[in-house]
């Protein structure tokens, strides 16, 4: 074992020692110290090993928010394994991919509809533990002694599936090593100190929470867990447990202040950032970077959480601030070069904190690392003054006279325009220039625009290259998802002739 | 390349993109922007590649503090090399076993008797160049493009002379993984943010100074150099560039209120640790973990400078506080197995931030890394909390009736009587238990104690077997450095029989 290499089950193993009495983890009538948090995840790697779960082996958690989870990725983490917490709103046919995709060996589950059909649907064997009473029963089966696997930190160990880049979800692959190097990054950002009780109110299938979960474990604090959002009980944890911080966006916060309208419950533990008035007056307004102007940045399952933070740049141009302390960026075109500042590529990154590629997707993974930089396949700029801005997904790019145009790019500048509802834009064949740009538009109500004030509106923005040249009015974008619907916009509106096409 | 991978030259480039106005250095009528900083460091890379600094290659610095020490490791960073920044203090004879040590290529140097000396009497072929005029047309001929050397973050960088082991000092090598790391962990404990000015006013060869010196350039921050610490120069600076901090304790605060009597300038910038009155009125008293109570923690070169922090234990039975987030820590028998709580061992730790063994010093670096754990060569416990008591150097062992004794524990207990100025244990041979305890008092002046009373406070402190069996009273106890000169002691005092021996 080398002197440099920690693990998740090496943190824990340290807060055993050097928090006899700290709480780890609280969730409803459930309260774990540190030293018996770590005697459970040894029984329960002990029973997963005894089902096969050896290094590189997948154990699957089906089912809302608990501190299973922790005792899952933990018990995981000491045995070489990963653990991947699954969207349990999928429906059934969706859990079923999961399962045939993953292959866990172990499964732990809440009872439902979808995870019944989804077992009896899927051809992958495992073994199916029942979260509760089952899983206390197999978990006391196991000794407590630390397994005997030297586990290095470069193994993946926790898997989230993440939205599909060819047509299906994929599990985002985060080692030891990345975790715990993103837990450092928001330690700092955030400026989480000795005692700091996070409320994992948010789905912890989703990196939005289980990056400060897994920061507050590396502090040795504690995570409350709660099953899902409910607003009132929201509030009785955060003045039950005197939480420091909880998932919580705009309008969850709306939420939280309605319930707590009375002021029923005492809400003064939470530093987080300003929101309204009332909020404020309910809350300790935090001044860490994370809290102070705007929280976040930009991120990604594959880099652990963020990879830029705003509060790294206060006052900064870009929309996405500065990168993590521990990452390195770079704005590249579609052949690997770097572009100056101002102009648009995909945001490429380097760091401790990127994932190690897809579950069993070896081809989309030599794809994502081409030239040693991770491709987040998202678009972005620098800024003048050095500091970042995300622009949009780069699902597609345009090629017109050999420059590549990408429609995030343009319909950005489209939208920028008062008179636009929304906006989407398309390449269409053409002869001599190989594609050319075309705009759909949706005018907000009471508006007019021709398609010259559009067209003169977007070379006012970005490079005139990069201007429509067709330009046509609709009643709505098709979407998938968040994002226009490309191929049938294509196939209304007369797109092709893509570069690779 | 790995997308994993971060180096302090990447940090670098990173800065030069995010910060194009950023100040990265000053010292005197110097000052680089960070883009400014980078082209110098590529056009000094290229001329020390060009005198055969190849990967793994030392550059040495013999002078006193100087933004060319950045410079210089930076460069080395971009060429795989090391950078050394020797203590300029030293003697000439000194100063030649470094040279013929560290074998460095190119050393660039301030004129002086001592480094004259050091050059004429080494047996090292090296470059040499004067830091001024002459370095700054060296660095000009080289281009400014960066070199195409690939470095991966596991190789030494940084090279830092500590105390002597085996009778000579080594020089502990810090990995750019390491250093970043550290750098990390500072951030988090220190809570630096955007803006963050280090005044570099204690010696670069330390790694007091340097590790703040890096977390600084690895958030992007301002380092101020001065040569050397002077207290109105100090004041000046602190006012002039609005330093955040410096390299500053105790009896240099003390110094600094002085030189700052008639409040001539202004330190509201500084935002540091509560020490007095008068200090307080003059500075921002900062309530970040690193400031809030005792600054520090333990730590020591091979460890890139701190393992734990009092800041992660507030209010903590151990004067060491609790481990980095990054760093596991185990107190250790001398076979390797793990003593309980509130037993004496050696610090063991493992950690990204520990070093990559001494320069040229095989066997000892075998010894370091015994059972894949770092040995500090400290004594420490774990008090009933969890949190961590530095204890002493384990200089060395007595062992009798088959138990483990450190005299550096025992010493501990002795001096906390009230009467006792100093104190020093030895072994002395004994035919049935192999070895007795010896204590040598001195006591405080105008008290009077009998052997009696001795061994019966030590009884009360410690486990029973570590109480001497032999007390002599002394008028002093001979001193190597800071520790007892045992060797001395022995023969004054008739030790002997130490295992091993």
């Amino acid at each position: 074992m080398s002197v440099h290499g920690v693990t998740l089950g090496d943190v824990l193993g340290e807060h055993r020692r050097g928090r006899p009495d700290g709480l780890a983890v609280v969730d409803a009538d459930v309260r774990l110290t540190y030293p018996r948090l770590d005697e459970r995840v040894n029984r329960l790697a002990a029973a997963l090993a005894a089902d096969g779960v050896t290094p590189g082996e997948r154990v699957l958690w089906l089912g809302r928010n608990s501190f299973r989870i922790l005792e899952l990725l933990l018990a995981c983490a000491r045995l070489g394994a990963i653990c991947c917490p699954a969207n349990w709103r999928q429906s059934a046919d969706e859990l079923t991919f999961v399962l045939d995709d993953l292959r866990p060996a172990v499964v732990v589950f809440e009872e439902s509809e979808a995870a019944g059909q989804a077992r009896a649907q899927s051809g992958t064997q495992a073994r199916w533990i029942v979260a509760g009473e089952e899983y206390e029963a197999y978990l006391a089966v196991g000794t407590p002694a630390e397994p005997a696997v030297e586990v290095t930190p470069d193994r993946p160990v926790l898997a989230l599936y993440t939205a599909a880049f060819d047509g299906r979800p994929a599990a985002a692959l985060l080692s030891h090593s990345a975790l715990i190097a993103h837990s450092m990054a928001i330690l700092h950002i955030r400026q989480m100190e000795d005692g700091f009780t996070y409320l994992d109110c948010g789905p912890l299938f989703h990196v939005g929470t289980m990056m400060f979960c897994l920061a507050t474990f590396q502090l040795g604090g504690t995570n409350v867990f709660t099953p899902a959002y409910d607003p009132k009980e929201v509030c009785r944890l955060i003045e039950a447990e005197r939480c420091t911080q909880a998932f919580l966006f705009g309008p969850m916060i709306d939420q939280l202040v309605e319930a707590n309208s009375g002021g029923t419950y005492d809400l003064s533990s939470l530093r987080f950032v300003s929101h309204s008035p009332e909020w404020d007056a309910m809350i300790t307004v935090d001044d860490s970077p994370w809290c102070a102007s705007k929280m976040g940045g930009y991120g990604q399952t594959e880099v652990g959480g963020m990879l830029t933070f705003l509060g790294l740049a206060p006052g900064g141009q870009g929309y996405a601030g500065r990168p993590s302390p521990l990452a390195h960026v770079r704005i590249l075109d579609p052949a690997g070069n770097e572009v100056p500042p101002g102009e648009t590529g995909e945001i490429c990154a380097r760091g401790a904190g990127v994932f190690s590629g897809y579950w069993n997707r070896p081809e989309l993974n030599a794809a994502k690392t081409a030239g040693g930089w991770h491709h987040t396949g998202d678009l972005g700029r620098r800024e003048p003054d050095g500091t970042l801005t995300f622009i949009g997904p780069r699902l597609r790019m345009i090629k017109s006279a050999n420059e590549n145009i990408y429609p995030a790019e343009v319909e950005r500048a489209l939208k920028s325009h008062e008179a636009v509802a929304d906006a989407a834009v398309i390449g269409v064949p053409d002869p001599e220039w190989g594609q050319n740009v075309k705009a759909i538009i949706v005018l907000k109500e009471g508006t007019s625009l021709t398609p010259e004030e559009v067209v003169e509106h977007v070379r006012s923005q970005i490079a005139s290259y990069k201007k429509p040249r067709h330009v046509e009015f609709a009643e709505s974008i098709p979407k998938k998802g968040y994002t226009p619907h490309y191929d049938a916009l294509d196939a209304t509106y007369g797109g092709g002739g893509y570069p690779g096409q």
